[in-house]
Formats: structure tokens, C-alpha cells, sequence
């Protein structure tokens, strides 16, 4: 089995599912599990009663055995962990129901010395956290949650470049599935037709010359309508979802996989080329240069038109005057 | 009274020490006391049993009442706070026998929304933590150690110029009770003699741009034999404290009162006037212009000479060839 370790589902219980997933409409009996895996027939029915009350419908005949209609595979840490093809991304991955914020989870486990790579997802977030301690809207089961701890040995200078590395692993692993390519928004908001589809919010843990480690948040709208029943109001005007832009339902754990697979590419390529190649990505997904925008910054703000992103992850913006200044923090608002 | 909350200490209790300490050797009744307050006598009973578990050598005849002899007071969150003349800084103090480390807690609180100013201090640390992962050496009670949460609104790239800036408030506070003024090693260890008396370790929890608050954990060996009883051998030949260079005790609630009062008189400078200020007193306390230094970093080391910090708190260090190079990480061990 190639995939990756979905923290609390044990090995066996992970591995029935898969023997059931394979005959496509037969059954299972119990006495050919207890056989093949080598342990008692009470302890298939264990097993199947956790697999049940992670999603997955496992029918039970008694003279037949098990079966899984496939047409209905949940999402959990199962689903996500079988078929991973990364190998530091998404090991292990935590999954939750619900929870407040997966990036204040993700920096708990990573104060506690989770090792690099570990993955909180979550199906619902009640406070979902955006940039600059801003909300980001988290409806419930449409939507991609996740934390990415990250322990790169770089100085906290440094960091903005993660952040932008995470925008474009995001944009690449959305895009594949997408008949357009999304752009990107400074500093790593990912738009499709001028509407927000996902964001990122990188945290950190550091000395003044040493991060300790990096949280990378992302937030995808897939399967979320974008009428007013999901969205507030003020949120629906600026805002949409992947299937909302398809017209029709993309699925979270193939998405979920290409975006461990994309962050993982990236980083690795960080690690051993610098941030050259991640610089070129994002300015080529950005379609910002040339843009005429507005900088609003704490007690600040100026117009120009975007450069691009410079070698330290800074926007060059051009100002009328001829001035290039490097943006660092604050917002950026693109013109008509 | 003039001075700071002792957190866990009641007005009632702290107005009960002021009155205790006037009268230099003189008994005040529990009548008195009761009168003088509005509480019964059971109860100034239990305030002076809270005083005594703190620390304070209370004596107590049938017939004449309370008596303190000021010659013994305590180190505590009341002492500390009683005359502390900031405003920000301090406020309050939290007070602990032992702790792991004094860092950590602050860490905690501040992810708790505790305000900007307070301050962590124990009279122990069981895993006092330095620069770069290390340990620091806590021998209990003869140090400082003492962690102070900020919430400033800068962005993480100018976090180190905050680590300089407690490195010269150190140096100043420690400064007032030496007959020799201490130096400053890049980027913040105070020396004296050649030796370690104090060092500082500031870590942050930031967003890219934006930091969420900083914890600036400070340890001062005050009254620390500098012999191996208290340190380790290899930290002996590398270390001192302030008792062992001056020949006499000092007081580490005087000395404490000086650092939150530093500390907030150059906090406030900066957030008015920027990093100048802190840039020259660090360059004028460090004495490493024109000192041959080696750096060493991760994967790299080279000679040079020093020239001073530059506006980003960056240590500028001319190579041989000619080549000034901005140290942000990594050590600096000055040559003879």
C-alpha cells in the first residue's frame, strides 16, 4: 500500500478498508479478512465499526460478509493518507471534524515537537483565522482546512518566502483542477475571475535569528456554493469556489493530496535552489505586474503600479514619482 | 503607595507590608492594624500568614502585636513591585518559586492575550533556555530570570533591533551597579571581564508581516558563586556573575526594578525615535569596533573585522578582502 499514516487508524483497520474497496459490489465474508490478516472474526467486526464511524457506508449481510459501495468514500485521514506519494508532507496527518483553527492546533502539536511535515485538516473550522488577525470564513463540508508544520533552518528575514512558496504550491495543485489557471494576489491569495477561492496564513515560532518552526494554513473554497446560504454577505461579493467557477464537485481528498504533493515539490526545490525558482512561479502566476494598485499600510498609504516580487519576496511598487518601493506588510488592492 | 501589581497579592496584603516596614523594629497591634484597614483581627491573622508563606520573617507576641525586621526582605512579586516606577513594563508581575523556564510561561500567557508589559520572574529555572536551542544555566537563587511580553506593531524582519535593545537596557541596568561599565557581544550577551554575566533571549510569534508579540527572556547571574559549586565546569571559565566581580551582595529586587524601568525607557525611545538611538548605545557598550572576530554559521565561517551594527541591527564585518558582510545568525567569538 503506498500512502501515509493517518494518525488513530491503526494499520489493520486501514488495510481492511482497502481489501474492501477492491472488489467493486462483492462482499467480504469476515471469515476471509479473519483469515488473510491473521486475527479473530470479533476483531474484523472492531475494525468495521471504526471504519463506520469514520464515514465509510460498510454494509453488513450475516451470511454473506462486508461490502463498501464506493460511490460514497468520506473525507478523513484515511482517504487522504491512502495514495499519498509524499514523503514529509502530510506524515502523519491529523484529521478533525471540527475544530476552532487547525493553525492553532498545527502550533500547539509543533511547540510539542511534532517533526516536520505533520498535517492538521480539519472538515470544519468554527474560527477559522485569515491575515492580520482577520476572520476567514470556513463553511462547513465544502471546504479544505489545513496547517503545515514546517521546520526549515532559515532566519525569520526569511520567512515571507515560505509564505509565497505555499501561494504558488497553492495555485499549481488548485489549477490542476481548473480549465483556467487561477492568479495570484501579493502577498498569497489565490483569485479565480477577481474572486478569492483560497488564502494562506503562515505563523511562526522564532529566535531573532532561527525560526523554531513554521505553521502554513491554507484555506480552499471547493464544494462551497457561493450564494448567500454558505457566505456572510460582505464575504459573497469578494469570494468564490472552485465548483461554483466548474460547475461541478471537485473532490477534497484528490485536492488535499495535490496540494501535500505541490508543497512538498516546492519546498524541496527552496531547500536546494533558493528562492529564485519560487520567485519566477509566483510573478508568473501573479498577472500583478503592470497592475495599477493602492498600498495601504499602517498609517500609509500610495499608489503605483506592481514591478513584480523581488529576491527577498518584497512587491516592487513604482510609484508615480518614479520611486520603487519595496512592499512588506499592509494591503494591496489591485485597480480596474 | 507608587508601584506595580504583584499578581496573587492583594491590595490588603501589600498595604499590610507598608505598614509593617515603617516602623523599624516597632510592634503595630492586630487592633491597630484592624482599626486602621476596616477588617477584623482574623483577618489581618490570615494576611500576615500570606506575607510569611511569601517570604517575610514576621514575628508575632500575644501583647504587642506585628513586628517585621526589614534587614531579611524576601525576593517576591510584593518587593519587586513595591516602588517599580514604570508604567508599562512589569505590570504585573507574575512570580514563581521554580519554573522550567521563565520564557515559556511568558510564551503561554502572551498566546493567551496577556497584555503588553507583563512580566514572568522566578527565582529558579529548572531548563532556562538560551540562543540557538541552548541551555542556560539558572543556579537557583542567586540570578535573574525574568521573561517580558511586547506586542509591538513591526514587522518581523525588525524583531532583532528589540533583542539589541534589551541588550543595552541589560547593560545599562546592570551598568548603574558595577564600579566598571559591562559590555555588549554581538548580538546581546553581556560581559564583563572577558566573562558572561547576562544574556538575552527574545522569541516571537509572528505572522509574515506582522508580529503577534515577542517574549524578551533576560537572565543575569547576580549573586552566583562563580566557582564550580553553582556552575558547570565548562560554564565556569566562561561566566561570572556581578557578586564575584564587586566582592559584594547585590539586591536583585533593586537590580530587577532597574531593568523593567530600562527596558521601558528604551522601548518607548524606539517606538518615538526608531532604532537609531539603540544603535549607537549598543555600538558605544560593545566595544567590538575594530575587534577581529570569527563567525560562525551554518555551513560557513570567516575572519574579520568588526565595524559596529547597522540600521537593521545587522553586525557589519569587513573581510579580509575587503568584503563588508552583514551578520544576522550565527556566532561570534572575539579574538585576543
Amino acid at each position: 500500500m503506498m500512502g501515509g499514516r493517518a494518525d488513530g487508524v491503526s494499520a489493520t483497520t486501514a488495510r481492511i478498508m482497502e481489501l474492501l474497496k477492491k472488489p467493486h459490489g462483492h462482499y467480504l465474508s469476515g471469515q476471509e479478512l479473519s483469515r488473510h490478516l491473521g486475527i479473530s472474526r470479533a476483531a474484523v467486526w472492531k475494525h468495521i465499526t471504526a471504519l463506520r464511524r469514520m464515514g465509510y457506508a460498510i454494509e453488513a449481510l450475516p451470511a454473506r460478509g462486508y461490502r463498501f459501495s464506493s460511490s460514497t468514500c468520506p473525507y478523513n485521514a484515511l482517504e487522504i493518507a491512502s495514495g499519498l506519494t509524499t514523503k514529509v508532507i502530510g506524515r502523519p496527518i491529523h484529521f478533525h471534524e471540527e475544530v476552532a483553527s487547525t493553525n492553532e492546533i498545527a502550533f500547539t502539536m509543533a511547540k510539542e515537537s511534532a517533526p516536520e511535515g505533520t498535517a492538521v485538516v480539519a472538515n470544519r473550522q468554527s474560527a477559522g483565522k485569515g491575515r492580520l488577525g482577520r476572520q476567514w470564513e470556513s463553511p462547513p463540508d465544502g471546504g479544505i482546512y489545513t496547517s503545515i508544520i514546517l521546520r526549515p533552518a532559515i532566519s525569520p528575514r526569511e520567512a515571507p518566502k515560505l509564505s509565497l512558496l505555499a501561494a504558488v504550491a497553492v495555485a499549481e495543485a488548485v489549477g490542476g483542477f481548473l480549465s483556467h489557471p487561477p492568479t495570484v494576489k501579493w502577498p498569497n491569495d489565490l483569485l479565480i475571475q477577481g474572486k478569492k477561492v483560497a488564502g494562506v496564513l503562515a505563523e511562526m515560532n522564532a529566535e531573532m535569528d532561527r525560526i523554531n518552526f513554521i505553521v502554513i494554513g491554507v484555506g480552499v473554497n471547493v464544494n462551497v456554493k457561493s450564494g448567500g446560504e454558505v457566505f456572510s454577505p460582505e464575504v459573497q461579493a469578494i469570494a468564490t469556489s472552485l465548483s461554483a467557477v466548474e460547475g461541478v464537485e471537485i473532490s477534497r481528498v484528490a485536492l488535499l493530496q495535490a496540494l501535500f504533493g505541490k508543497v512538498e515539490e516546492w519546498y524541496n526545490r527552496f531547500l536546494r535552489d533558493g528562492f529564485m525558482p519560487v520567485r519566477e512561479a509566483w510573478n508568473r502566476y501573479s498577472g500583478m505586474a503592470g497592475r495599477r494598485v493602492t498600498v495601504r499600510q499602517i498609517g500609509a498609504a500610495f499608489d503605483g503600479t506592481v514591478l513584480g516580487i523581488d529576491e527577498d519576496g518584497a512587491l516592487l511598487v513604482k510609484e508615480e514619482r518614479g520611486i520603487v518601493t519595496r512592499v512588506t506588510d499592509g494591503d494591496v488592492v489591485v485597480g480596474r
